[in-house]
């Protein structure tokens, strides 16, 4: 390999380099360095506001459907390119094909999907939200809610694990919107963020401004927000707060949606019998979350909620499972599991499995941790380990601490009532899912999780095979939830539309009402 | 009268007293003392505990239409006692019988409005948010959203100008959604939520532990909120930030909408002549935002923005018609206007002016300040009092400054652009308004103004008389607005009870989801 170089930012409208080599990328495989990544000394204020100014104007010159072509535009250059994204993905995240495979496949889907689903809406560059309505006994005097545009510019802040995923489901509602992106991708992964957006530049598809990305530290980013702002972020609860409260937010009360990680929940139903169906799909679900991405997904299983009296056998399975799995070098076909992205997530993996080691047994961890084409020292790998709870109260660590990695914790439940508040004690998750064969428990437990999480996967035999699985954000269905999963709502179709948008009342006669509904177009239903 | 005495709260499901006397609640109109507010040693970590255990789960035992009754009573308790409410507005607010009009016919008003719309809700316990839809190549697995009650208590955070009102349009969406209201009114006012809540809680209307109210100062009362709680709060963009900074809100994750007072513009169209209806309507509509309610609402016009050509003849018609507007004792009926809250606004507002007078000169201030049955010394009195702008740029003080009384600044406008400009320079505000007879720049201004407001009302003359205000708030329409007012959606029919709802994607086989959403209804349409 050629000597690493450092990564360009793309913002004002050219690529800018940083004043110094920056942070090192590497290729958890080996520890290598692979590219650089600075950000000092680029202008952020004026980047923001050319963003503004040229990507917003640019962006909202042209109408619904027009930006939803170009999305689909997008997805064809990157899909031309997949082999790449491929090699980058396996190089500096250590992804084998079917981690890459939700990234990069799952970048040009949804970028697909919002082309397909955004061409209905028309030339319309506004929302309109229900019929105007008559608000006084005088029948002309009508009021109506649209949907205008933000004015700024969307700032996407977004977590490694996903740095193309991540980078193009924020991309394209925001784009689709009329709002121009500004890309802030993990330092540590952004490499590909990088080469992509590069290729659909090189490809000339976008508007002049519409799209910017910035490689390497935020630095004063957050400081020059305005009004009219927005931003959408991924990654670690504190760093989440930590936006909330930068000043640039607070001051200008920019709107921030936050998507936080969190202790998801598996949770095997009462009814399940030990070597049924349900039994098997449950145990192969959470094997692939704890192995998919090496674990590495805001959305992952943490938490195995079964039954008390079904605990041993459940551990026991799931650990088997776990031992079939082939940990190493993601260029061997044969390795179910590659590294975690870099020495420092490996060290804070193992200080967590220590930390729940306090009050959980280690029922699975590979003893004799055989690697494939692998060096252990060199490479940032962790064996799944799987922890059976001591305590699942109030307070407890199972519930509070989530380790980023191949890591789940089995906790036992004494009834159904018991097991639904376990869930809830993560305090607010993304996903959990349960599985069942009384489809009357797999309505009551979606209204009894449904307010402290923001996916429930009720999965009963009949979509055993055939669902998509606990993890794997949909473009169609909501992506955040409650409390410690930051409060965020993100995708869920057309529906996340909104938070690029202001909705506001109109009130006026009903002639001039008409004619603003007139122009705007009505989100269909999904 | 009798000697003041110390206002209960109505915590835990009983009534109790502080620990002292507590702050003095004032007369305006003379500065006498009418009753205390004390919260000293209650236990509000039980009191929150107690409305979420009972509160929560006896709302939820009945559905959206029972709730929706119980609005009803609510409204027709009220009603019953309506004189007293105007009396306790008029010793406690300074209130005229036409402020007193807002607020207590609002609230009566409000929970009619929800009453009557929550009614056709039927049964449920949970929303439908559009019908399930296919996710996969398999038919069989489905994807739909449901909106299901928060688990939490809502805590309502209210300003001093409405005591009434801003307790009823946050409970009456809490309560039909389900989820158990505790009231916090500013306590400078927070007499006449009191004897409101008695009234409710004598009539035995709410199930035990749906409302409650803290008279007084709110202590640790946000240190224990939990996930699944929710924070209502209307004051000031300050009071508002310590609020989202708050321990409890930042480590759970707790839901927060803000209302803040803004610098709310209204607009007088290029086209309009002097003399023209159009003119009349507007200077009518900025002489009565200015003094109903002595100016002490957070939509209330701030800013009068006129072409430059006219700003004199628009000045001199303003000022003429305030001079005619009698301030004194609003139990006489002749006084169009009482005082401030009490004296500390009385000062805000004063020193208020001289900040605005440096970069504005004043066109109006009664010269010679006769009050009707009032003693200027001892009442908290304010002329109404308009300025004229001699600059508008980005950071001068007529965009920043909010001064809470009966001011206002005309600010001179040389394009359409610049008069958008302007409006916008507010940083976000709650309501705008713009006078014309030209259709086509009125549907030009929602557009240019819809993402920097929450609500924009178009008048042109067909409406001039029967459109209902600039500054009123009404339950069919968001009331909100972004950036510096606070980026809440208050009201706004049903869309407002999303915010006592999590949003979740549910995931499952056909039955299931037919099942779950064959228990929830929709949402119907404005």
């Amino acid at each position: 390999m050629a000597e690493a170089k450092t990564l360009q930012s793309y913002i004002s409208g050219k690529w800018q380099s940083g004043a110094e080599r920056g942070s090192a990328l590497v290729n958890p495989t080996d520890g290598s360095t692979v590219a650089y990544a600075s950000s000092k000394g680029l202008d952020l204020k004026s980047a923001l506001h050319y963003s503004r100014r040229v990507g917003g104007a640019e962006l909202r010159k042209i109408g619904y459907a027009q930006r939803a072509a170009l999305l689909g535009k997008i997805a064809d250059a990157l899909a031309a390119k997949r082999e790449r994204w491929y090699e980058i993905s396996r190089i500096n995240s250590g992804n084998t094909k079917a981690d890459t495979g939700i990234d990069v496949d799952g970048s040009i889907g949804t970028l697909k999907y919002f082309a397909k689903i955004g061409a209905a809406l028309g030339d319309a560059n506004s929302l309109a939200d229900g019929a105007p309505a008559r608000l006084a006994r005088d029948a002309n005097f009508q009021g109506v809610h649209i949907g205008v545009p933000l004015s700024g510019v969307a700032v996407h802040i977004n977590a490694f694990n996903f740095p193309g995923w991540g980078l193009w489901e924020k991309a394209a509602v925001s784009l689709l919107s009329g709002v121009p992106v500004f890309a802030k991708p993990a330092t540590s992964t952004c490499w590909l963020a990088q080469e992509m957006i590069a290729a659909v530049v090189d490809a000339n598809i976008l508007p002049d401004g519409s799209i910017s990305l910035l490689c390497g530290s935020p630095n004063d980013l957050l400081d020059h927000l305005q009004m009219g702002d927005a931003v959408a972020f991924t990654g670690s609860a504190d760093t989440g707060q930590q936006i909330k409260q930068s000043a640039g937010v607070r001051e200008h009360g920019v709107r921030v949606n936050i998507e936080a990680d969190s202790l998801n929940a598996a949770l095997l139903g009462p009814d399940v019998a030990d070597g049924s169906a349900s039994m098997n799909y449950f145990v192969r679900e959470v094997v692939r979350e704890m192995t998919l991405k090496a674990g590495q997904k805001c959305t992952a299983i943490r938490r195995v909620l079964v039954p008390a009296e079904r605990e041993k056998a459940t551990t026991e399975a799931i650990a088997a499972a776990l031992s079939q799995v082939k940990v190493g070098n993601p260029e061997n076909a044969e390795v179910g599991m590659g590294p975690v992205v870099n020495a420092a997530q490996r060290k804070s993996v193992e200080e967590g499995i220590r930390t729940l080691s306090k009050q959980a047994r280690v029922a699975y961890q590979a003893s004799d941790f055989k690697l494939v084409d692998a060096d252990a020292q060199a490479g940032a790998f962790v064996s799944p380990t799987l922890l059976q709870a001591q305590d699942s109260s109030d307070g407890s660590i199972v519930n509070e601490l989530e380790v980023f990695g191949p890591v789940a914790t089995v906790v036992p439940y004494k009834s159904k009532e018991e097991a639904f508040a376990i869930a809830r004690r993560g305090g607010g998750s993304l996903a959990a899912s349960v599985f069942s064969e009384d489809s009357a428990y797999l309505a009551e437990a979606a209204i009894a999780l449904g307010n402290s999480h923001g996916r429930v996967l009720l999965v009963d035999p009949s979509i055993g095979d055939s669902h998509t699985g606990h993890g794997i954000v949909l473009p169609s269905l909501l992506h955040g939830g409650p409390g410690r999963a930051g409060g965020g709502e993100e995708l869920g179709g057309l529906h996340g539309m909104w938070f690029y948008h202001q909705r506001v009342a109109v009130q006026g006669s009903g002639p001039t009402l008409a004619a603003i509904v007139g122009r705007a177009v009505e989100l269909p239903k999904a």
